[in-house]
């Protein structure tokens, strides 16, 4: 068994897109700029785009923080939305999530720019990525196949289950990786509560990815010999073990399932620490306008 | 084993249109109009195009065809579009494929607005459809999933496979019938050309989608007793039997493979009459301005 290591990847294709930025301003191009639009102040929120806008600086990018309250009204942050959509400047921008519940998401969603949409969350970029044009491919799922192809993990042909059909993990990847493209090609099964007898499909899965959200869920049972596993479950569980009170728990029941996997994802150090370099990426690909 | 009538559905859903088409007039509502663009004079063309325009009539929408030499410029045709984006009278409109080689189709549908995008293909209507946001669903997966319900199968938790990735059936059906709706929330696995074993995939299909477009593929020793199975193939095949020197031919072997289906659609009179009464639904849709 072997550990698939997000936090190398992750830091190895932020290195790379720092040289790049370099080369960039070297070459009297634009620094990328990526705005990020918060609401409210709840925590975990904060510390998310605390460390997105840590993660521009490390690589070279200006960033903007916008903050609204969490009263602000609808037409006051699609203003500032339509400001960023508006200003040559911003490269790319994010609104993040989850908005305060008098806030319609998908309609706010809708008002960014797809050229602009780095989370790749636009329904004009999901479409695009069905289609197999350019896009913005979300985080998660962009970083999942970008880990896949570090570790050179054959994807063409094999067969692929993949548990959770949300709409930033499950759904987007099932879509990827059944695509004919060189990362793509997998024979996939998407499953979800419905499922019935799930194990008889997770038991035939060359590559499984977990995208459900409960921890400890995937047992050595399920699964074959020689499975590569990527698990993207991140749930926050009370723990006398750690100083803070609770630890991230994957999907995966690791201490029984990892001795059967060829290669496995931990959690947390996994997929994790990949988002954000994801989301670095698609900055720069805004900059370099190399999708629209 | 039952045949599914398409011819017989597709008929019942066009009367139904047509009784709202009647009431909204009665109501004094506009009466429902689709254009259509149509470039050059392929033979194919000509008759799918002559065939909606006529459904148009029988139901009661008003229709219009706007007609293009093979050799007109991407400019010219991309000011057809912006006129009908912005003709109020015109609900819906579809630019029929494909369309010469000098002309990029992409560019073309994205051209089109997602509200007037009655033929789904609009990367905003099938990124809608991926986030279960209203949209337009495209004619061939709309119908397919129409025929599953009016015969009453069932999907929840039915293992469907799925042959073939098409961006225009395979691909969207597969995350159509995976969805959390009514009649989603199958558990599906997507097949294509690079599948391994595919057998080994279609032996396990509760209800089989095939669309590969390859006559006679699927054979008896490929499906299990009391399959359903939609046969997406339309493949013109030389043949002595009938005037027109060829026939249309499925992807499934049918004689033999029927008698082991719970349920079958023939070709023809399976799929193929739905796409039009498709067609006709988004564009009465369009008309009420339910989708945006």
């Amino acid at each position: 068994m072997n550990l698939i290591d997000g936090k190398k990847i992750s830091l190895e294709l932020q290195e790379t897109i720092a040289a790049e930025v370099k080369k960039l301003k070297a070459d009297g191009f634009k620094t990328p700029h990526l705005a990020a639009i918060l609401v409210g102040s709840d925590g975990g929120s904060e510390t998310y785009v605390a460390s997105k806008i840590a993660a521009c600086e490390r690589v070279g990018f200006n960033s903007t923080l916008i903050r609204h309250p969490e009263y602000v009204t609808k037409e006051k942050l699609l203003q500032s939305i339509h400001e960023l959509n508006n200003n040559p400047d911003v490269d790319g921008f994010i609104v993040q999530l989850p908005l305060p519940r008098h806030i319609n998401e998908h309609k706010v969603i809708e008002s960014i720019l797809p050229t602009k949409d780095v989370d790749g969350f636009h329904p004009m970029n999901i479409g695009r990525m069905v289609l197999n044009l350019p896009c913005y491919v979300s985080a998660t799922p962009y970083g999942i196949v970008h880990l896949l192809d570090k570790y050179k993990v054959e994807t063409a042909g094999k067969h692929c289950v993949v548990i959770g059909r949300s709409h930033i993990v499950g759904s987007p990847l099932s879509i990827l990786l059944a695509k004919n493209t060189p990362l793509g090609n997998c024979t996939v099964t998407l499953c979800h509560s419905k499922t019935v007898d799930l194990k008889s499909h997770t038991l035939k899965a060359d590559i499984l990815i977990c995208a459900l959200g409960s921890p400890d869920f995937v047992t050595a049972d399920m699964v074959k010999d020689g499975v590569v596993i990527i698990d993207v479950g991140t749930t926050r569980v009370e723990s006398t073990e750690t100083k803070s009170g609770y630890k991230l728990k994957g999907d995966v029941k690791f201490d029984e399932v990892a001795p059967k996997c060829s290669l496995i994802t931990p959690v947390p150090g996994g997929v994790g620490p990949m988002t954000i370099a994801s989301l670095l990426r698609n900055t720069l690909l805004a900059a370099k306008k190399e999708m629209y």
